[in-house]
Protein backbone atom coordinates (compact mmCIF):
# COMPACT_ATOMS: atom_id res chain seq x y z
CA UNK A 1 0.00 0.00 0.00
CA UNK A 2 1.44 3.40 -0.84
CA UNK A 3 1.43 6.11 2.18
CA UNK A 4 -1.60 7.94 0.18
CA UNK A 5 -3.48 4.58 -0.58
CA UNK A 6 -3.00 3.95 3.45
CA UNK A 7 -3.94 8.04 4.46
CA UNK A 8 -7.35 6.83 2.19
CA UNK A 9 -8.03 3.95 4.21
CA UNK A 10 -7.77 5.61 7.50
CA UNK A 11 -9.44 8.67 6.75
CA UNK A 12 -12.40 6.53 5.47
CA UNK A 13 -11.43 4.53 8.87
CA UNK A 14 -12.10 7.80 10.80
CA UNK A 15 -15.14 8.95 9.16
CA UNK A 16 -17.04 5.65 9.94
CA UNK A 17 -16.37 6.33 13.84
CA UNK A 18 -17.01 9.79 13.22
CA UNK A 19 -20.16 9.49 11.09
CA UNK A 20 -21.87 6.77 14.16
CA UNK A 21 -21.57 9.68 16.76
CA UNK A 22 -23.56 12.03 14.76
CA UNK A 23 -27.10 12.59 15.69
CA UNK A 24 -29.72 11.18 13.66
CA UNK A 25 -31.88 13.71 11.49
CA UNK A 26 -35.18 13.11 12.91
CA UNK A 27 -38.04 14.51 15.05
CA UNK A 28 -38.00 18.35 15.99
CA UNK A 29 -34.43 18.81 15.86
CA UNK A 30 -34.26 17.58 12.51
CA UNK A 31 -33.28 20.67 10.85
CA UNK A 32 -30.80 21.93 13.37
CA UNK A 33 -29.13 17.88 13.34
CA UNK A 34 -29.11 18.11 9.69
CA UNK A 35 -27.03 21.09 9.83
CA UNK A 36 -24.67 20.01 12.48
CA UNK A 37 -24.34 16.51 10.11
CA UNK A 38 -23.86 18.70 6.81
CA UNK A 39 -20.81 20.48 8.71
CA UNK A 40 -18.89 17.43 9.82
CA UNK A 41 -19.77 15.75 6.80
CA UNK A 42 -18.45 18.71 4.30
CA UNK A 43 -14.95 16.54 4.94
CA UNK A 44 -11.87 17.15 4.79
CA UNK A 45 -8.68 15.34 5.65
CA UNK A 46 -9.63 13.75 9.18
CA UNK A 47 -6.41 14.30 10.35
CA UNK A 48 -6.93 15.34 13.80
CA UNK A 49 -9.21 11.93 14.43
CA UNK A 50 -5.88 10.25 12.12
CA UNK A 51 -3.53 11.46 14.38
CA UNK A 52 -5.67 10.36 17.68
CA UNK A 53 -6.20 6.91 16.97
CA UNK A 54 -2.29 6.45 16.01
CA UNK A 55 -0.99 7.98 19.46
CA UNK A 56 -3.45 6.21 20.97
CA UNK A 57 -2.35 2.68 19.42
CA UNK A 58 1.25 2.97 19.26
CA UNK A 59 1.29 4.01 23.10
CA UNK A 60 -0.58 0.51 23.69
CA UNK A 61 -4.17 1.53 23.83
CA UNK A 62 -6.51 -1.45 22.43
CA UNK A 63 -9.95 -0.60 24.00
CA UNK A 64 -12.75 1.78 22.89
CA UNK A 65 -12.13 4.96 24.75
CA UNK A 66 -10.16 6.44 21.65
CA UNK A 67 -13.11 6.75 19.95
CA UNK A 68 -16.06 9.25 20.77
CA UNK A 69 -12.37 11.56 21.37
CA UNK A 70 -11.95 10.58 17.60
CA UNK A 71 -15.24 12.18 16.78
CA UNK A 72 -15.04 14.99 19.58
CA UNK A 73 -12.20 16.49 18.01
CA UNK A 74 -13.77 16.82 14.65
CA UNK A 75 -16.76 17.75 15.66
CA UNK A 76 -14.76 20.83 17.31
CA UNK A 77 -13.06 21.41 14.52
CA UNK A 78 -15.93 21.65 12.07
CA UNK A 79 -17.67 23.91 15.00
CA UNK A 80 -14.95 26.22 14.82
CA UNK A 81 -15.40 26.39 10.66
CA UNK A 82 -18.81 26.98 10.74
CA UNK A 83 -18.51 29.68 13.04
CA UNK A 84 -15.38 30.84 10.97
CA UNK A 85 -17.56 31.20 7.85
CA UNK A 86 -20.36 33.03 9.46
CA UNK A 87 -20.97 36.65 7.43
CA UNK A 88 -20.03 38.56 11.21
CA UNK A 89 -16.41 36.82 11.08
CA UNK A 90 -15.19 35.54 7.65
CA UNK A 91 -17.82 35.77 5.44
CA UNK A 92 -17.23 32.85 3.02
CA UNK A 93 -19.74 31.14 1.19
CA UNK A 94 -17.63 28.40 0.21
CA UNK A 95 -15.94 25.37 1.92
CA UNK A 96 -13.75 22.71 0.00
CA UNK A 97 -16.30 23.46 -3.04
CA UNK A 98 -19.38 23.60 -1.03
CA UNK A 99 -21.76 26.06 -0.01
CA UNK A 100 -21.03 26.92 3.83
CA UNK A 101 -23.49 25.47 6.74
CA UNK A 102 -25.04 29.30 6.82
CA UNK A 103 -25.18 29.32 2.86
CA UNK A 104 -27.75 26.26 3.13
CA UNK A 105 -29.45 26.42 6.73
CA UNK A 106 -29.48 30.29 7.28
CA UNK A 107 -27.49 32.05 9.64
CA UNK A 108 -29.26 31.48 12.67
CA UNK A 109 -29.65 27.44 11.78
CA UNK A 110 -25.18 27.78 11.58
CA UNK A 111 -24.70 29.78 14.71
CA UNK A 112 -26.47 27.20 16.64
CA UNK A 113 -25.40 24.03 14.28
CA UNK A 114 -21.62 25.29 15.75
CA UNK A 115 -23.26 25.22 19.23
CA UNK A 116 -24.55 22.25 18.88
CA UNK A 117 -21.33 20.08 17.56
CA UNK A 118 -19.39 21.97 20.52
CA UNK A 119 -21.68 20.57 23.21
CA UNK A 120 -22.04 17.53 21.21
CA UNK A 121 -18.13 16.82 21.06
CA UNK A 122 -18.18 17.19 24.81
CA UNK A 123 -21.14 14.71 25.14
CA UNK A 124 -19.44 12.23 22.55
CA UNK A 125 -15.94 12.32 24.74
CA UNK A 126 -18.26 11.80 27.93
CA UNK A 127 -19.03 8.56 26.14
CA UNK A 128 -15.38 7.37 26.31
CA UNK A 129 -16.40 6.19 30.23
CA UNK A 130 -18.84 3.96 29.65
CA UNK A 131 -16.84 2.37 26.40
CA UNK A 132 -14.01 1.98 28.99
CA UNK A 133 -15.47 2.32 32.53
CA UNK A 134 -11.61 1.06 33.67
CA UNK A 135 -9.44 3.61 31.97
CA UNK A 136 -8.28 6.15 35.02
CA UNK A 137 -7.20 8.65 32.05
CA UNK A 138 -10.56 9.79 30.84
CA UNK A 139 -10.23 13.10 33.51
CA UNK A 140 -7.38 14.21 31.72
CA UNK A 141 -7.65 13.64 28.26
CA UNK A 142 -11.21 15.62 28.81
CA UNK A 143 -9.32 18.35 30.36
CA UNK A 144 -6.43 18.58 27.79
CA UNK A 145 -8.56 18.09 24.87
CA UNK A 146 -10.90 21.16 26.19
CA UNK A 147 -8.27 22.85 27.05
CA UNK A 148 -6.54 23.54 23.88
CA UNK A 149 -9.65 24.16 22.10
CA UNK A 150 -10.99 27.14 24.16
CA UNK A 151 -9.68 30.57 25.45
CA UNK A 152 -6.19 28.99 25.85
CA UNK A 153 -6.06 27.69 22.54
CA UNK A 154 -7.86 27.67 19.54
CA UNK A 155 -10.76 30.30 19.83
CA UNK A 156 -8.07 32.69 22.22
CA UNK A 157 -5.96 32.25 18.77
CA UNK A 158 -9.07 32.84 16.76
CA UNK A 159 -10.44 36.21 18.97
CA UNK A 160 -6.83 37.38 18.27
CA UNK A 161 -7.48 36.69 14.66
CA UNK A 162 -10.79 38.30 14.49
CA UNK A 163 -9.44 41.34 16.23
CA UNK A 164 -6.35 42.08 14.39
CA UNK A 165 -8.65 41.71 11.13
CA UNK A 166 -11.75 44.48 11.78
CA UNK A 167 -9.13 46.35 13.71
CA UNK A 168 -7.32 46.76 10.26
CA UNK A 169 -3.75 46.99 11.44
CA UNK A 170 -1.36 44.51 10.75
CA UNK A 171 -0.27 41.76 14.03
CA UNK A 172 2.83 42.09 14.44
CA UNK A 173 5.06 38.79 14.18
CA UNK A 174 4.28 38.35 18.19
CA UNK A 175 0.94 38.20 17.37
CA UNK A 176 1.00 36.18 14.16
CA UNK A 177 2.64 33.35 15.92
CA UNK A 178 0.19 33.21 18.51
CA UNK A 179 -2.75 33.08 16.16
CA UNK A 180 -0.87 30.37 14.29
CA UNK A 181 0.06 28.55 17.65
CA UNK A 182 -3.58 28.73 19.02
CA UNK A 183 -5.11 28.99 15.97
CA UNK A 184 -3.48 25.94 14.14
CA UNK A 185 -1.04 24.38 16.37
CA UNK A 186 -3.20 23.67 19.29
CA UNK A 187 -6.31 21.37 17.42
CA UNK A 188 -3.24 19.20 16.58
CA UNK A 189 -1.58 19.03 20.16
CA UNK A 190 -5.14 17.95 21.48
CA UNK A 191 -5.73 14.70 19.37
CA UNK A 192 -1.77 14.29 19.75
CA UNK A 193 -1.74 13.98 23.30
CA UNK A 194 -5.31 12.92 23.85
CA UNK A 195 -4.92 9.45 22.35
CA UNK A 196 -1.64 9.02 24.40
CA UNK A 197 -3.21 10.18 27.72
CA UNK A 198 -5.53 7.63 26.83
CA UNK A 199 -3.51 4.71 26.60
CA UNK A 200 -1.76 5.32 29.52
CA UNK A 201 1.49 6.95 28.22
CA UNK A 202 4.35 8.62 29.96
CA UNK A 203 4.14 12.63 30.92
CA UNK A 204 7.61 12.71 28.90
CA UNK A 205 5.92 11.15 25.89
CA UNK A 206 2.95 13.30 26.25
CA UNK A 207 5.05 16.08 26.25
CA UNK A 208 6.83 14.85 23.36
CA UNK A 209 3.74 14.86 21.43
CA UNK A 210 2.52 18.02 22.84
CA UNK A 211 5.92 19.89 21.11
CA UNK A 212 5.88 17.66 17.66
CA UNK A 213 1.72 18.66 16.83
CA UNK A 214 2.91 22.57 17.74
CA UNK A 215 5.93 21.97 15.19
CA UNK A 216 3.76 20.63 12.51
CA UNK A 217 1.01 23.59 13.27
CA UNK A 218 3.13 25.50 12.53
CA UNK A 219 4.49 24.02 9.38
CA UNK A 220 0.93 23.54 7.85
CA UNK A 221 -0.16 27.18 8.54
CA UNK A 222 3.32 28.43 6.54
CA UNK A 223 2.35 26.18 4.15
CA UNK A 224 -1.15 27.04 3.89
CA UNK A 225 0.30 30.54 3.38
CA UNK A 226 3.30 29.58 0.88
CA UNK A 227 0.75 27.67 -1.37
CA UNK A 228 -1.86 30.64 -1.20
CA UNK A 229 0.88 32.46 -3.36
CA UNK A 230 2.57 29.94 -5.37
CA UNK A 231 -0.22 27.03 -5.39
CA UNK A 232 -2.20 25.99 -8.65
CA UNK A 233 -5.70 26.57 -8.05
CA UNK A 234 -6.76 24.05 -9.93
CA UNK A 235 -4.81 21.53 -7.75
CA UNK A 236 -5.58 23.11 -4.05
CA UNK A 237 -9.22 23.52 -5.54
CA UNK A 238 -9.87 27.18 -4.65
CA UNK A 239 -8.31 30.82 -5.84
CA UNK A 240 -4.94 31.75 -4.49
CA UNK A 241 -3.91 35.03 -3.48
CA UNK A 242 -6.54 35.38 -1.31
CA UNK A 243 -4.82 36.73 1.42
CA UNK A 244 -3.07 39.22 -0.73
CA UNK A 245 -6.45 40.53 -2.30
CA UNK A 246 -7.92 40.76 1.34
CA UNK A 247 -4.93 42.57 2.52
CA UNK A 248 -4.12 39.92 5.26
CA UNK A 249 -0.39 39.79 6.69
CA UNK A 250 0.85 35.89 6.28
CA UNK A 251 3.94 34.37 7.78
CA UNK A 252 5.03 35.52 3.75
CA UNK A 253 4.43 39.12 4.41
CA UNK A 254 6.93 38.63 7.61
CA UNK A 255 9.69 36.18 6.68
CA UNK A 256 9.19 36.67 2.16
CA UNK A 257 8.35 33.49 -0.03
CA UNK A 258 12.03 31.45 0.70
CA UNK A 259 11.99 32.71 4.02
CA UNK A 260 8.64 31.13 4.72
CA UNK A 261 9.86 27.79 3.06
CA UNK A 262 13.07 27.84 5.47
CA UNK A 263 10.60 27.85 8.45
CA UNK A 264 8.59 24.89 7.01
CA UNK A 265 11.84 23.07 6.76
CA UNK A 266 12.40 23.94 10.01
CA UNK A 267 9.78 23.01 11.88
CA UNK A 268 8.76 20.02 9.82
CA UNK A 269 12.20 19.13 10.97
CA UNK A 270 11.33 19.39 14.51
CA UNK A 271 8.44 17.79 14.23
CA UNK A 272 9.94 14.68 13.14
CA UNK A 273 12.65 14.65 15.42
CA UNK A 274 9.76 15.23 18.23
CA UNK A 275 8.34 12.21 17.00
CA UNK A 276 11.29 10.21 16.42
CA UNK A 277 12.47 10.55 19.55
CA UNK A 278 9.30 8.86 21.58
CA UNK A 279 9.49 6.07 23.19
CA UNK A 280 7.08 4.47 21.13
CA UNK A 281 7.47 4.91 17.22
CA UNK A 282 5.20 5.02 14.39
CA UNK A 283 6.32 5.57 10.94
CA UNK A 284 3.25 6.82 9.83
CA UNK A 285 3.45 9.56 12.11
CA UNK A 286 6.42 10.48 10.87
CA UNK A 287 5.49 9.48 7.22
CA UNK A 288 2.23 11.87 7.76
CA UNK A 289 4.33 15.02 8.78
CA UNK A 290 6.42 15.05 5.63
CA UNK A 291 3.07 14.44 3.53
CA UNK A 292 1.92 17.40 5.14
CA UNK A 293 4.78 19.37 4.44
CA UNK A 294 5.21 18.49 1.04
CA UNK A 295 1.38 18.73 -0.40
CA UNK A 296 0.26 20.80 -3.12
CA UNK A 297 -2.82 21.03 -1.65
CA UNK B 1 -34.69 36.86 57.50
CA UNK B 2 -37.43 36.93 55.05
CA UNK B 3 -37.25 35.29 51.89
CA UNK B 4 -36.22 37.94 49.92
CA UNK B 5 -33.25 38.23 52.30
CA UNK B 6 -32.67 34.65 52.15
CA UNK B 7 -32.78 34.83 47.71
CA UNK B 8 -30.39 37.88 48.10
CA UNK B 9 -27.88 36.19 50.47
CA UNK B 10 -27.93 33.14 47.92
CA UNK B 11 -27.59 35.49 44.87
CA UNK B 12 -24.48 36.86 46.46
CA UNK B 13 -22.95 33.25 47.34
CA UNK B 14 -23.45 32.07 43.87
CA UNK B 15 -21.81 35.02 42.88
CA UNK B 16 -18.78 34.80 44.55
CA UNK B 17 -18.47 30.93 43.34
CA UNK B 18 -19.04 31.82 39.19
CA UNK B 19 -16.98 34.78 39.59
CA UNK B 20 -13.95 32.74 41.38
CA UNK B 21 -13.98 30.45 37.91
CA UNK B 22 -14.06 33.57 35.41
CA UNK B 23 -10.70 34.07 33.37
CA UNK B 24 -8.68 37.33 34.22
CA UNK B 25 -8.65 40.14 31.97
CA UNK B 26 -5.75 40.02 30.78
CA UNK B 27 -3.05 38.47 27.84
CA UNK B 28 -3.60 38.11 24.22
CA UNK B 29 -6.93 36.99 24.61
CA UNK B 30 -7.75 40.24 26.70
CA UNK B 31 -10.52 41.20 24.46
CA UNK B 32 -12.55 37.98 23.78
CA UNK B 33 -12.14 37.47 28.18
CA UNK B 34 -13.79 40.70 28.68
CA UNK B 35 -16.80 40.23 26.45
CA UNK B 36 -17.46 36.78 28.58
CA UNK B 37 -16.64 38.13 31.70
CA UNK B 38 -19.37 40.68 30.89
CA UNK B 39 -22.12 38.47 29.18
CA UNK B 40 -21.94 36.81 33.03
CA UNK B 41 -21.84 39.70 35.04
CA UNK B 42 -24.88 41.00 33.38
CA UNK B 43 -26.50 39.71 35.79
CA UNK B 44 -30.10 37.53 36.35
CA UNK B 45 -31.48 35.87 39.42
CA UNK B 46 -28.71 33.08 39.49
CA UNK B 47 -31.48 30.78 40.19
CA UNK B 48 -29.74 27.64 38.28
CA UNK B 49 -26.24 27.74 40.08
CA UNK B 50 -28.63 28.33 43.60
CA UNK B 51 -30.75 25.07 42.62
CA UNK B 52 -27.77 23.23 42.28
CA UNK B 53 -26.37 24.08 45.52
CA UNK B 54 -29.02 23.64 46.77
CA UNK B 55 -29.82 20.19 46.03
CA UNK B 56 -26.43 19.34 46.59
CA UNK B 57 -26.59 20.60 50.29
CA UNK B 58 -29.88 18.86 50.54
CA UNK B 59 -29.19 15.36 49.47
CA UNK B 60 -25.85 15.53 51.71
CA UNK B 61 -23.24 16.79 49.70
CA UNK B 62 -20.12 18.35 51.87
CA UNK B 63 -17.52 18.80 49.64
CA UNK B 64 -16.22 21.32 46.93
CA UNK B 65 -17.93 19.40 43.70
CA UNK B 66 -21.05 21.30 43.32
CA UNK B 67 -19.16 24.83 42.55
CA UNK B 68 -17.39 24.31 39.53
CA UNK B 69 -20.83 22.99 38.50
CA UNK B 70 -22.78 26.11 39.38
CA UNK B 71 -20.18 28.56 37.45
CA UNK B 72 -20.83 26.01 34.47
CA UNK B 73 -24.56 25.92 34.30
CA UNK B 74 -24.25 29.98 34.62
CA UNK B 75 -21.71 29.63 31.52
CA UNK B 76 -24.35 27.55 29.82
CA UNK B 77 -27.12 30.09 30.67
CA UNK B 78 -25.16 33.11 29.26
CA UNK B 79 -23.31 31.98 26.26
CA UNK B 80 -27.14 30.63 25.39
CA UNK B 81 -28.32 34.24 26.03
CA UNK B 82 -25.59 36.23 24.02
CA UNK B 83 -25.88 33.82 21.09
CA UNK B 84 -29.97 34.35 21.18
CA UNK B 85 -29.43 38.13 21.06
CA UNK B 86 -27.58 38.45 17.95
CA UNK B 87 -28.47 40.04 15.07
CA UNK B 88 -29.17 36.56 12.71
CA UNK B 89 -30.96 35.51 16.19
CA UNK B 90 -33.55 37.59 18.77
CA UNK B 91 -31.65 41.04 17.44
CA UNK B 92 -31.86 42.73 20.84
CA UNK B 93 -29.68 45.34 21.65
CA UNK B 94 -30.37 45.20 25.51
CA UNK B 95 -31.01 42.90 28.29
CA UNK B 96 -31.17 43.26 31.45
CA UNK B 97 -31.13 46.81 30.96
CA UNK B 98 -27.75 46.77 29.62
CA UNK B 99 -26.03 46.73 26.04
CA UNK B 100 -25.91 43.33 24.94
CA UNK B 101 -22.68 41.78 24.31
CA UNK B 102 -22.43 42.07 20.50
CA UNK B 103 -23.70 46.13 21.02
CA UNK B 104 -20.13 46.52 23.54
CA UNK B 105 -18.05 43.94 21.85
CA UNK B 106 -19.11 43.92 18.04
CA UNK B 107 -20.78 40.64 15.98
CA UNK B 108 -17.74 38.43 16.02
CA UNK B 109 -15.94 38.67 19.26
CA UNK B 110 -19.66 38.07 20.63
CA UNK B 111 -19.77 34.98 18.62
CA UNK B 112 -16.32 33.66 20.07
CA UNK B 113 -17.68 34.95 23.44
CA UNK B 114 -20.70 32.55 23.48
CA UNK B 115 -18.42 29.55 21.95
CA UNK B 116 -15.90 30.50 24.86
CA UNK B 117 -18.20 30.42 27.43
CA UNK B 118 -19.40 26.93 26.57
CA UNK B 119 -16.12 25.88 26.12
CA UNK B 120 -14.95 26.89 29.66
CA UNK B 121 -18.54 25.32 30.76
CA UNK B 122 -16.88 21.89 30.33
CA UNK B 123 -13.41 23.03 31.77
CA UNK B 124 -14.55 24.31 34.98
CA UNK B 125 -16.90 21.04 35.26
CA UNK B 126 -14.35 19.13 34.92
CA UNK B 127 -12.22 20.63 38.13
CA UNK B 128 -14.67 18.75 40.15
CA UNK B 129 -12.54 15.42 39.36
CA UNK B 130 -9.54 17.58 41.07
CA UNK B 131 -12.04 19.30 43.59
CA UNK B 132 -13.21 15.98 44.99
CA UNK B 133 -11.44 13.24 43.43
CA UNK B 134 -13.18 10.60 45.36
CA UNK B 135 -16.48 11.61 44.14
CA UNK B 136 -17.65 8.74 41.59
CA UNK B 137 -20.84 10.50 40.27
CA UNK B 138 -19.35 13.47 38.31
CA UNK B 139 -18.68 11.60 34.74
CA UNK B 140 -22.71 10.94 35.59
CA UNK B 141 -23.59 14.55 36.55
CA UNK B 142 -21.38 15.47 33.50
CA UNK B 143 -23.71 13.57 31.04
CA UNK B 144 -26.45 14.99 33.01
CA UNK B 145 -25.77 18.33 32.62
CA UNK B 146 -24.53 18.45 29.14
CA UNK B 147 -27.04 16.49 27.61
CA UNK B 148 -29.79 18.91 29.01
CA UNK B 149 -28.00 21.93 27.29
CA UNK B 150 -27.57 20.07 23.98
CA UNK B 151 -29.66 19.09 21.05
CA UNK B 152 -31.71 16.93 23.18
CA UNK B 153 -32.27 19.84 25.37
CA UNK B 154 -31.90 23.44 25.28
CA UNK B 155 -30.19 23.69 22.04
CA UNK B 156 -33.05 21.58 20.34
CA UNK B 157 -35.35 23.79 21.87
CA UNK B 158 -33.88 26.57 20.54
CA UNK B 159 -33.66 25.60 17.25
CA UNK B 160 -37.21 24.81 17.27
CA UNK B 161 -37.86 28.44 17.95
CA UNK B 162 -35.38 30.17 15.46
CA UNK B 163 -37.40 27.65 13.06
CA UNK B 164 -40.56 28.71 13.87
CA UNK B 165 -39.77 32.40 13.96
CA UNK B 166 -37.96 32.71 10.34
CA UNK B 167 -40.27 30.60 9.09
CA UNK B 168 -43.25 32.88 10.29
CA UNK B 169 -45.95 30.70 10.14
CA UNK B 170 -47.69 29.92 13.75
CA UNK B 171 -46.04 27.13 16.57
CA UNK B 172 -49.09 24.35 17.35
CA UNK B 173 -49.27 23.77 20.76
CA UNK B 174 -47.18 20.65 20.71
CA UNK B 175 -44.25 22.72 19.36
CA UNK B 176 -44.96 25.63 21.43
CA UNK B 177 -44.53 22.74 24.45
CA UNK B 178 -41.63 20.92 23.04
CA UNK B 179 -39.91 24.74 22.71
CA UNK B 180 -40.85 25.86 26.38
CA UNK B 181 -39.50 22.66 28.04
CA UNK B 182 -36.32 22.50 25.93
CA UNK B 183 -35.45 26.26 25.58
CA UNK B 184 -36.56 26.32 29.50
CA UNK B 185 -37.13 23.73 31.53
CA UNK B 186 -34.02 21.50 30.40
CA UNK B 187 -31.90 23.94 32.37
CA UNK B 188 -33.72 24.06 35.37
CA UNK B 189 -34.12 20.22 35.68
CA UNK B 190 -29.79 20.25 34.62
CA UNK B 191 -28.78 21.99 37.97
CA UNK B 192 -31.50 20.37 40.58
CA UNK B 193 -30.32 16.91 39.08
CA UNK B 194 -27.06 17.81 38.84
CA UNK B 195 -26.35 18.77 42.73
CA UNK B 196 -28.22 15.71 43.42
CA UNK B 197 -26.05 13.53 41.37
CA UNK B 198 -22.94 14.64 42.79
CA UNK B 199 -24.48 14.19 46.32
CA UNK B 200 -25.13 10.60 45.52
CA UNK B 201 -29.07 10.83 45.90
CA UNK B 202 -30.87 7.86 44.80
CA UNK B 203 -32.07 7.54 41.26
CA UNK B 204 -36.07 7.91 42.48
CA UNK B 205 -34.80 11.26 43.90
CA UNK B 206 -33.01 12.27 41.11
CA UNK B 207 -35.76 11.42 38.70
CA UNK B 208 -38.46 13.37 41.14
CA UNK B 209 -36.08 16.54 40.62
CA UNK B 210 -36.54 16.41 37.04
CA UNK B 211 -40.08 16.18 37.16
CA UNK B 212 -40.06 19.15 39.47
CA UNK B 213 -37.62 21.35 37.28
CA UNK B 214 -39.71 20.40 34.39
CA UNK B 215 -42.70 21.80 36.31
CA UNK B 216 -41.21 24.68 37.54
CA UNK B 217 -39.79 25.65 34.22
CA UNK B 218 -42.92 25.33 32.25
CA UNK B 219 -45.09 27.65 35.41
CA UNK B 220 -41.90 30.14 34.62
CA UNK B 221 -42.36 30.42 31.34
CA UNK B 222 -45.96 30.80 30.86
CA UNK B 223 -45.54 33.40 34.21
CA UNK B 224 -42.95 35.39 31.65
CA UNK B 225 -45.57 35.22 28.84
CA UNK B 226 -48.40 36.79 31.19
CA UNK B 227 -45.97 39.08 32.64
CA UNK B 228 -45.29 40.27 28.88
CA UNK B 229 -49.39 41.26 28.54
CA UNK B 230 -50.48 42.45 32.33
CA UNK B 231 -46.92 43.30 33.49
CA UNK B 232 -46.12 46.75 35.24
CA UNK B 233 -43.49 48.08 32.95
CA UNK B 234 -42.07 50.03 35.91
CA UNK B 235 -41.15 46.66 38.20
CA UNK B 236 -40.76 44.27 35.17
CA UNK B 237 -37.86 46.87 33.86
CA UNK B 238 -38.37 46.03 30.39
CA UNK B 239 -41.59 47.02 28.25
CA UNK B 240 -44.98 44.94 28.12
CA UNK B 241 -46.79 43.43 25.01
CA UNK B 242 -43.42 43.10 22.90
CA UNK B 243 -44.49 39.46 21.98
CA UNK B 244 -48.24 40.41 20.60
CA UNK B 245 -46.01 43.26 18.78
CA UNK B 246 -44.01 40.72 17.23
CA UNK B 247 -46.35 38.78 16.51
CA UNK B 248 -45.24 36.39 18.80
CA UNK B 249 -47.24 32.77 19.63
CA UNK B 250 -47.31 32.10 23.19
CA UNK B 251 -48.92 30.56 25.81
CA UNK B 252 -51.64 32.82 26.28
CA UNK B 253 -52.25 32.94 22.29
CA UNK B 254 -53.60 29.36 23.28
CA UNK B 255 -54.73 29.25 26.75
CA UNK B 256 -55.74 32.92 27.28
CA UNK B 257 -54.89 35.06 29.86
CA UNK B 258 -57.05 33.02 32.28
CA UNK B 259 -56.15 29.48 30.83
CA UNK B 260 -52.52 30.60 31.21
CA UNK B 261 -52.73 31.31 34.71
CA UNK B 262 -54.62 28.27 35.55
CA UNK B 263 -51.86 26.49 34.18
CA UNK B 264 -49.01 28.04 36.14
CA UNK B 265 -51.23 27.39 39.37
CA UNK B 266 -51.54 23.32 38.21
CA UNK B 267 -47.58 23.47 37.29
CA UNK B 268 -46.04 25.32 40.07
CA UNK B 269 -48.27 22.73 42.45
CA UNK B 270 -47.33 19.97 40.38
CA UNK B 271 -43.51 21.45 41.29
CA UNK B 272 -44.22 21.60 45.14
CA UNK B 273 -45.67 18.26 45.24
CA UNK B 274 -42.74 16.69 43.58
CA UNK B 275 -40.63 18.67 46.07
CA UNK B 276 -42.35 17.50 49.19
CA UNK B 277 -42.52 13.89 47.51
CA UNK B 278 -38.27 14.03 47.91
CA UNK B 279 -36.56 11.26 50.47
CA UNK B 280 -34.78 14.39 51.68
CA UNK B 281 -36.72 17.80 52.15
CA UNK B 282 -35.56 21.40 51.36
CA UNK B 283 -38.42 24.18 52.56
CA UNK B 284 -36.03 26.60 50.65
CA UNK B 285 -36.72 24.99 47.58
CA UNK B 286 -40.59 25.07 47.76
CA UNK B 287 -40.36 28.61 48.78
CA UNK B 288 -38.49 29.53 45.88
CA UNK B 289 -41.41 27.43 43.47
CA UNK B 290 -43.72 29.56 45.09
CA UNK B 291 -41.85 32.50 44.76
CA UNK B 292 -41.27 32.28 41.13
CA UNK B 293 -44.59 31.80 40.01
CA UNK B 294 -45.83 34.83 42.70
CA UNK B 295 -43.20 37.37 41.08
CA UNK B 296 -44.00 40.49 39.38
CA UNK B 297 -40.70 41.05 37.49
Amino acid sequence: MTFSEELQKRKEDAEKVIYAFLPPEEGMVREVSKAMNYSVRLGGKRLRPMILNETYRMFGGRGKAAEPFMAAIEMIHSYSLVHDDLPAMDNDELRRGEPTTHKVYGEAMAILAGDGLLNLSFETALKAFELEPDNKNIPEALRVLFNKSGLYGMLGGQSVDVKNEKALTDPDIKELEFIYENKTSRLLEAPAMTGAILAGASKEDVEGLERMARALGLAFQIKDDILDVEGDEKVLGKPVGSDEKNGKVTSVTYYGLEGAKEKVKEYSEKAVKEAAALSCKSEFLIELIKYLVDRDR
